[in-house]
């Protein structure tokens, strides 16, 4: 093997909904994510090599696993042939609401962006990174990919090519994520939905995206409090999560401006300023043990950085 | 009579909804709008003394009356025992869409506040105002009476005190409005609107709320050119309007960002780069008569001033 056979990327975790933005807002997350490597490789085809991490065993038919449907897809659509050997690491827990399909999807494309030099602008690496997402969630949805990729809070338009916007956050607004050691399967969760929204329900919840989306921009942290709330989905799944009522509480009454579900759950989020993410984190620990839940938590700016390759075809680190 | 026996205060008409913002945005319009006068006077009550301007008739049971309820309730809370002789010059047409109830419950409370010396911050001013909107419209929708007394394009938070947010414009952004001579009960309107929204259209519609807002902070003229969409009520009310869809299409062909039913209808707005406002407003007229509708327009800017005293109780002028 020459020294630019091999590409790895690293693509961050994400919260994806941010409460009040369901498949419209998500964030990055720091310290926590997913990395593939690509190996070239003398048998042709895309081939599953390794997993390791947080877990030993993924899915290696392209078709079940959110890293290999993308580049399998790249490969048709360039004409690739050359064979390629993918090791995952596994760095965000399966099934935790923290957007682990989506991150290992753009980690994908971004290595391969990189292997095969194929200069492909971030939206059309988000668009074959949404084949990933496919797999884990049954449509392409982007409040996990988009964070991952480009990092920061941003706000999702879907269409062709669906359009991507970073909102700024205020800077001394961080996220406490606390991930309790339970399982949401995201078909669940989405299937768990009513197909509608009562219109007086469907009126508050536009209140309070319009007004967190300009609390955000604005750097008004009492409107983004006043508006970081959920009543559209959040009632629908808060009964997955043994104690939600009283992780909530307890992060608001630690003075979270907020506190929801990350992505489809099980792990829940809240914004507070950087003074008091430990005691916003120690308070929603505490309330998920007293419900006898085993939990991890971490720390993030909201301006977490998105993906980036860790080493290059040419075998430089550029993290 | 004593030089400070009377007040004048003017409200200006105003777009609710703004398409994309169903009960949560509205913009002030310039040049148009209601003039109420208040008059101490020795027979004590809330009293109407003349309507004039569009129209010559309106209901003289406070009850009824936009302008007048309000007053009823402030005299209440305040104990104000004088008479009061109401005059109210209607300058928008009745049913209109163009917030006239709310212009002329804003004047009123506008003017009562002088007229007593009151010192009611605009919040306070804004729930009283609420309650001659409900006269029209059977709930205090805070997306006509807050542009009419801020000015500007308004973010309305429901809550106890709503939380009102002026968000900026980009400079060269203006609103054409139509007029079409025809009337829509602002009740009737409510009323035909599904009492529900299914989750994916609740998603899009997401979507383009928090895009629009984002692209109004950020100046995207492109932004607000893709979000200024309604995909939840204009469905629903475009039947209400001959030529509808040829009137929608006929200004966006003309370079309009968007274009939408201002309020719950007739009036038809659109927002325009201003050096096109005259060919946009002239499109959108061709394409009513066209549908043998006849119409009235103006032209404004979407950053329209706010109500405010035409003459001070010390007998002043302050336009």
């Amino acid at each position: 093997m020459s020294i630019n056979s091999s590409v790895t990327a690293f693509a961050p975790a994400s919260v994806g909904n941010v409460g009040v933005g369901f498949d419209v807002l998500g964030h990055a997350l720091d310290g926590i994510g997913d990395t593939v490597t690509l190996r070239r490789d003398d048998r042709p085809g895309i081939r599953l090599q390794g997993v390791f991490g947080r877990i030993r065993e993924l899915p290696a038919d392209p078709a079940s696993n959110t890293a290999l449907r993308p580049l399998v897809a790249l490969c048709q659509d360039f004409s690739i042939t050359e064979g390629v050997a993918v090791t995952i690491e596994k760095g965000i827990p399966l099934g935790s609401g923290m957007g682990g399909s989506a991150a290992s999807a753009v980690a994908a494309i971004v290595a391969a962006n990189a292997l095969w030099q194929l200069g492909l602008d971030p939206e059309r690496q988000l668009i074959y990174a949404a084949m990933g997402e496919t797999v884990a969630s049954g449509a392409g949805h982007l409040d996990n990919l988009a964070p991952s990729l480009f990092g920061g809070l941003v706000l999702c338009e879907a269409g062709d090519p669906p359009a991507i916007t970073r909102l700024p956050v205020p800077a001394d607004v961080c996220c406490v994520l606390v991930h309790p050691e339970l399982r949401v399967d995201t078909r669940d969760a989405r299937a768990m939905l009513a197909s509608s929204v009562p219109l007086s329900t469907h009126v508050q919840h536009a209140q309070h995206l319009a007004g967190f989306v300009a609390g955000c921009l604005r750097s008004d942290m009492d409107q983004i409090g006043r508006c970081l709330r959920d009543v559209v989905i959040e009632p629908q799944r808060r009964a997955l999560i043994p104690g939600f009522a009283a992780v909530q509480a307890a992060a608001t009454n630690a003075g979270a401006l907020g506190a929801s579900i990350s992505g489809s759950g099980p792990s829940m989020f809240a914004w507070c300023r950087q003074e008091l993410a430990a005691e916003v984190a120690e308070a929603m620990v505490d309330a998920f043990a007293e419900n006898d839940v085993a939990t991890e938590h971490w720390v993030s700016a909201i301006n977490a950085p998105g993906a980036r390759l860790l080493t290059s075809a040419a075998g430089a680190v550029s993290v």
